[in-house]
This record gives C-alpha cells, structure tokens and sequence, in this order.
C-alpha cells in the first residue's frame, strides 16, 4: 500500500506590478509560520547569488546594448536553474514551504507580451528547467491598471511620459496573466487584488488551506 | 527557375585547448581575404559585448558559488543566441565569410563530457537557438594529447597536479569531438592536427575550397 503523497509545498505568487504580490507573500510566510511550519521566502528573478547576478546582466546590460527575447529567455531560465537547484529544490526537500514572488509564469507572460520567442519553444525551455518542481499552487494577483498604478507611482516616483506610453504593455500583462489562469485553473487562481489588504489576504489563506488542507494538517 | 544557392559561408573550427584553432583561423581568414573575400573571425564564447559579459559571469562566477550543468548550458546558449542576431547573422546576410572559433559543438562535446544535463535537452536547445544558421562547415582539430598539453603548458604554465588529474578530461573531450565528426560526416571534417602548422592549414584550405567551390567562385 502506497503512503499518500502530500502536495509539494511550493506557492508562486504572479501579477503585473503594484498588485501586491510582495505583501502578501509576508502575510501568508508569518501564518504559515504561526501554524508551526518553516516557511523560504524567495523571488525571482534571483533568489541564489548566481541567480542574482544573471538578474543584474539581464536587467542591467553593457552601455548600449539590449537584450533580444531569446537571450533574456535564455538567461531568466539560467538564473532559475541555479535557484531551483540551490535553493528551492533542497528547502522542500526538507519539508519546507517555498513561497516564491513570481516564478516561470512571469517569464511566459512578459516574454509572451514582448513578443520574438515562440510559446512553445517558452514552454519547453521552462519543463526542461523546472522538470517534477512545478508549484502546487500560483496565485495570480489581478487588479485594474488605476489601482496598480498609483501603487507603481507611490514606489517608482511621479507618473512620466514614459509610464503613460506603457499603458498598453500593462494592459497585455494583465491579460496574459489572466489567461495563464484560464489554461491551468487547476494550479492557477486568480485574485482579485484591487481589494484592501486584509481582504486579498484572507481570500488568499482560504485557497492555500483548502489546496493544502491546512485544518486537518495543523489539527 | 530557381537560383542555385550557394552554401552560407559560416565555418566553425573545434577540438580540445592546445590544438591550434585560432592559428589555423588565423591563416584561413587570410587567405580567403586573399581571395577578394570580406571575413569576419569571432569566437565563442563571446564575439558581442553582452556575449563577453556572460562569458565573464560563466568563466568567473560570484565567489563560492558553482554553476550547474544545466545553468551553464543555458547561459552559453544565452551568449550564442546574442553572437547570433548581433554579429553572425548580419555579417552572412551581407555576404560576409564568418569562421568562429569554437561554437554550439563546444557546448554539445564539454556539456557532455561533463554531464548533467541529456544530450536530446542540449540538441534541442542548440536547434532553438541556431535555427537555420548552422555552419555548413566544421574544421575539428584532433591531436593526441602529448601535443596539446606540450602546447596548454606553453601557454598556461608548467604542468601541475590539476593538469595531470584532468588527464582523463581531456581524453574524453578528445574522443567527445571525433565521436561528433562521426555522427555528423558531411558537415564535420577530421583534421589531424598533430603535425606541422603548414600541413594543418593545407589540408584545412583543401577542405575548404572543396566544400565552397572556390576554384570556380574565385574563378
């Protein structure tokens, strides 16, 4: 008779900017802790020396020179490789909870929404990185740009022409991000982020007790 | 009626350290500039800034932090795809002679040699990243190694331990490359490099202006 497997406990966090993906990533890491688990905050890209190094070159390039969508694809997978390998595949191993803020699906959206790479040859990158670790959970946290950009602004300064000229690629973000949970509702929840706080939290904590079933696990 | 097209005219040089790449690259590009051709030399990996830098992020990682076969694989791939868009390809399209010293059979022989990561996940990413710029011509360079490790020792210092234990490396990268000239006849040619410069570059040169017709093209 086999042993019933427990759910690998590793939860991803996505959305554009300014959804509050970091707060609640502190939220659910100080409950979790009070329900007595150890609990690894991480994000990406980065998360591991290497890793953080690779974010610099990708976010960060030589004087007049730019990335091509192949290459950054290249590299964010690189860094995540290192991250998987370093950091979050030993932690679960050991019977920790990772919560990571974003993770491959950020990589399908914004290269996807950026446009050059194909999304199967983004798919099939990503399963050869991530191989078994896939989340068990990804909360997808959805609010409409007049919500996000305000938290944008308070956090990169006043509105600029360069913001307004972006709304559109915020528009597509958002899209893409909605429709990643159209395609994996199983895996993919979405949030609906434009709420306060204590809200998004506690719509949050509901879908992880229920994924996890945390009452009968935390007795 | 169709035009004839004529080969792309990209030619790679492989082989293990110390078998005397960059001199024959050297003296090829001379002669087919001797010929009235424009030739671009590079070199991998590398050949573009943002190339460099991630051949410095691989070669030199931050300290105390390793690579995994797999980041390291990606990252090379990273380098390339960028050598690609930004030098290889243009300078093809404009008609340009581009020979690279060392390229995607580098990664496919060393990844190998060093294992980690299957050889169909490193074809597969070689093809994504190559598309259709494939070499049409690829110089391997074999010598046996008292020929290499006299000419590395020249160049890195005498033999210590680590040269000696890495002995059975070099051996497999050896065999690693003349395993590849086997499986890929038409493109990879076999060069035995353990003789005199002028004997190299002669039956390299034969090689060459067989492959590309140059008699007729030079006319």
């Amino acid at each position: 008779m086999m042993a019933e497997v427990s759910p690998l406990r590793f939860i991803t966090l996505e959305g554009g900017e300014g959804t509050g993906k970091s707060t609640l990533q502190h939220a659910l890491a100080e409950r979790l802790r009070a329900e007595g688990f150890d609990v690894v905050t991480t994000r990406e890209p980065g998360g591991t020396p290497l890793a953080e190094a690779v974010r610099e070159l990708a976010l960060h390039p030589p004087a007049g020179a730019d990335w091509s969508p192949m290459s950054e694809a290249l590299l964010m997978n690189a860094a995540r490789s290192d991250h998987l390998e370093k950091l979050i595949r030993p932690a679960l191993a050991e019977g920790k909870w990772v919560i990571c803020d974003r993770f491959a699906d950020s990589t399908r959206v914004y290269q996807s929404v950026k446009g050059g790479v194909s999304s199967n040859v983004l798919k099939s990158m990503e399963s050869t990185v991530l191989g078994d670790t896939v989340p068990t959970l990804t909360l997808v946290l959805d609010a409409p740009l007049e919500t996000t950009s305000g938290r944008r602004s308070a956090r990169n300064g006043p509105d600029d022409a360069f913001e307004k000229r972006a709304t559109d690629f915020h528009h597509a973000v958002r899209q893409g991000f909605i429709s990643l949970s159209q395609e994996e509702p199983l895996r993919c929840k979405l949030i609906d982020a434009s709420r306060d706080v204590a809200s998004v939290y506690a719509a949050a904590w509901r879908i992880v007790s229920q994924t996890y079933a945390l009452n009968e696990m935390a007795g």
